[in-house]
C-alpha cells in the first residue's frame, strides 16, 4: 500500500476555530432541522448525544487556511470562507448519498436513512444557505466589500461546477463508452472544482498578487483530481475496517469508477464484454464481483488509476512551486500531496 | 367567488426583463441540466421543443421590482435581484415536489416525475445557486459592493426561513393538534419570508430610507401570508380546469392546509376524531373526501380561512400605506391585493 503517512500538519492546524465557526453557524437554524445537521458533521448521535470522530478530515477549510497563511495573510480572519466551504461540502454529500441510496458514511447511517429523503432534501438546501451565511461574515472580519463579493463570487462559481459534476456523474450511470478523458473532466468538476475554490478563496483572501493566486487555484484542481484518483483506488482496494466502507463497495454499487473506465478501456474486446454485462445486472453477487476485481488486476486498472493519481499530485506540486510558497509552506504542501497518494482512508 | 379580478399592471409590467435575465442566467448550465430548468421554468416541454404559458406568475420578480419603482429608484438596475429570487422560488419548488412526491405541477409532469429523483434533486440545487450568482450580477448594474452585499444577506436569510417553513411543514404531517396560530408561523416563514425578500429587496435597491424599507417588508410577509391561505382554499375548493390540480386536490394529499386546520379546532369532539380518523387512512376514497368537505362546511373552515386572508391583506395595506408610496403605487398595491383575495388560480 506504499509507506505509512502521517497527516500533515496544515490538515489540524486550524481545526479548532473551524470546528467553533461550523458550530456557531449551525446554531442559526431552529431545533429539529439543527440536529440533522449535528449529527451530519459528527457532532452528535441520532438521538442528539454529543459524540467524537466521525466528522471526516475537513480536507477543504484545512486547504484554506494553509492557503491564506502560505501567501502572508491572516488565517484567522479567512476562517468564515474555510467554514463555508466545509458546509458546501457537506451539503452535497447530504444530497449525494439521497441520490446514490447510500445508507452509510463514515460507519454511520446517513441522514436519510434514519430521518428520511424529504428531511435530508430541506436538511440539505439548510447547509447549503449557511453557507452562503457563514460567508457573509467576512464582512465583520475586516475584508472590504469588494473582495468579500469576490469571495462569495468565487464559491458559488465553484459550487455550481461541483454539481455539474456530480450531474455528469450520474449520466455516466448505464453508459459503456467512458473514456479516461470524460471521467477526468467530470473528477475534474465534482471533486476538483470545490478544492480549487479552497485553495483559490483561502489564497485571494491572503493576498493582493494575482499571479500567486492563480498558481495556488490550479494546485487546488490538480490536488482535488488527484483526491478523488485515489478515493476511487479506495472504494475497490481500500481496507474496510479502515474506510468505512464493503470491500469492493464501488464495484458492488456498480459505480463507474475510475478503475472500472481504464479496465473498460484496455482490457480487450472480451474483457470489455464481460464487465458490461456484469455492470448490467441489476445485482452483483460476491462470486460477480470477485470476477470484476480479476478483470481489474489482469487488464492493470488499478496501477493505471494509481499513475494518474501520481501524474495529478505531480501537476499540484508544480503549481505550488510557482506559487512561490515560503519553504515551510512548499513543505507542508509536499507532505499533503504524499499523504493523498499513499492514505488508506 | 366574489368579484372577477384582472391581474394588475404591477404583475407584468418588468415581465419581459425579468424573463430575458432568467434565460440568460440559465444559460450559463450545460446542456443536460439546463434543460431540466428551461423545463420547469415552462420554456421548453420534455424534449426541449419551446412552448409556452407554463412558468407560473412570477409573482416575487414582480413584487420586488414594484417596490423599487414605488420607492423612486431604478427598476432597471434591480433586475438581477428580481431574477434570483424567481430562481429561489423554483428551486424550492422541485425541491417541494421531490419531498411531497407530487406528480403534476402547471398542468404538467414535475421534474422528478420525468427525469427521476437524483436528477431533479441536482436540478433544484444547481437553480439555488444560480440565484446566487445572478444575484451577485447587481455588482454590473452600478451598486456599490456594501449594498450588494447587503441585498446577498436579505436573499440568503430570506430563503434560509424559507426552508425552515418547509422543514415546519413537513414535522406537521401526522399531527391533529396544529393551531391556526402554529399554521400562521408555518406559512409567515414557507410563504411570507419569500414574499417579504421581494418587497426588501425591492425597496433596498431603490431607496435609502430605512422607515420605507421597513414598511415595505412587512407589507411583503403580510402579503405572502394571505397568499398562501388564499392558496390553501384554492387547494380544496379551486376550480380544477383553473387551478390545474385535483378538485379536493389538497385533502386527497391529506395535507394539512389552513381550513383543515381551523376546522380541527373548531369542529367540536366528534366532527374533529372523525377528521383525524379519515386523515389518518392510507388513502382517501372519492366518498372520504366528500365527507371530509363536509365537515368543513359544518364547520365554517371556508369562512374563517377566507377571513384569516382578509385580515392579513388589510395589514399589507396598512404596512403600504406607511411605506408612503406615491399614489399610483398605492393604487396598484391595492389591486394587487384585491387579485390575491378573489383570484381563482
Amino acid at each position: 500500500m506504499g509507506p505509512e503517512v502521517q497527516p500533515p500538519a496544515l490538515l489540524h492546524r486550524h481545526l479548532s476555530a473551524v470546528e467553533a465557526a461550523l458550530r456557531s453557524a449551525v446554531q442559526v437554524l431552529p431545533d429539529p432541522i439543527q440536529r440533522l445537521l449535528q449529527y451530519h458533521l459528527g457532532w452528535v448521535d441520532v438521538s442528539g448525544c454529543p459524540v467524537d470522530g466521525h466528522g471526516g478530515k475537513r480536507l477543504r477549510p484545512m486547504l484554506c487556511l494553509f492557503s491564506t497563511d502560505a501567501v502572508g495573510g491572516s488565517p484567522v480572519a479567512a476562517v468564515p470562507a474555510a467554514a463555508a466551504l466545509e458546509l458546501v461540502h457537506n451539503f452535497s454529500l447530504i444530497h449525494d448519498d439521497i441520490q446514490d441510496r447510500d445508507r452509510e458514511r463514515r460507519h454511520r447511517p446517513t441522514v436519510w436513512a434514519v430521518w428520511g429523503q424529504p428531511a435530508a432534501l430541506a436538511a440539505g438546501d439548510a447547509m447549503m444557505v449557511l453557507a452562503d451565511l457563514t460567508l457573509l461574515a467576512l464582512c465583520q472580519r475586516g475584508f472590504p466589500p469588494a473582495k468579500a463579493l469576490r469571495a462569495s463570487h468565487v464559491i458559488t462559481s465553484g459550487y455550481l461546477e461541483m454539481i455539474e459534476g456530480q450531474y455528469l456523474d450520474m449520466s455516466y450511470e448505464g453508459r459503456f463508452d467512458i473514456t479516461t478523458a470524460d471521467y477526468l473532466i467530470m473528477v475534474s468538476k465534482k471533486t476538483g472544482a470545490l478544492l480549487e475554490t479552497a485553495t483559490h478563496l483561502g489564497a485571494l483572501l491572503g493576498c493582493d498578487d494575482e499571479t500567486r493566486v492563480d498558481a495556488l487555484r490550479h494546485a487546488g484542481r490538480s490536488l482535488g483530481i488527484a483526491f478523488q484518483v485515489r478515493d476511487d483506488v479506495l472504494g475497490i482496494w481500500g481496507d474496510t475496517a479502515v474506510t468505512g466502507k464493503a470491500a469492493g463497495a464501488d464495484i458492488r454499487r456498480r459505480k463507474k469508477s475510475l478503475p472500472i473506465v481504464c479496465a473498460l478501456q484496455s482490457a480487450g474486446p472480451a474483457g470489455r464484454a464481460r464487465l458490461a454485462a456484469l455492470y448490467r445486472q441489476d445485482a452483483l453477487s460476491d462470486h460477480d464481483v470477485a470476477e470484476v476485481l480479476g478483470v481489474l488486476e489482469t487488464s492493470g486498472a488499478r496501477e493505471q488509476a494509481q499513475r494518474l493519481a501520481e501524474e495529478h499530485c505531480a501537476m499540484a506540486l508544480e503549481w505550488a512551486w510557482q506559487a512561490a510558497l515560503p519553504p515551510w509552506a512548499q513543505a507542508e504542501f509536499r507532505g499533503l500531496v504524499d499523504f493523498m497518494l499513499y492514505r488508506d482512508r
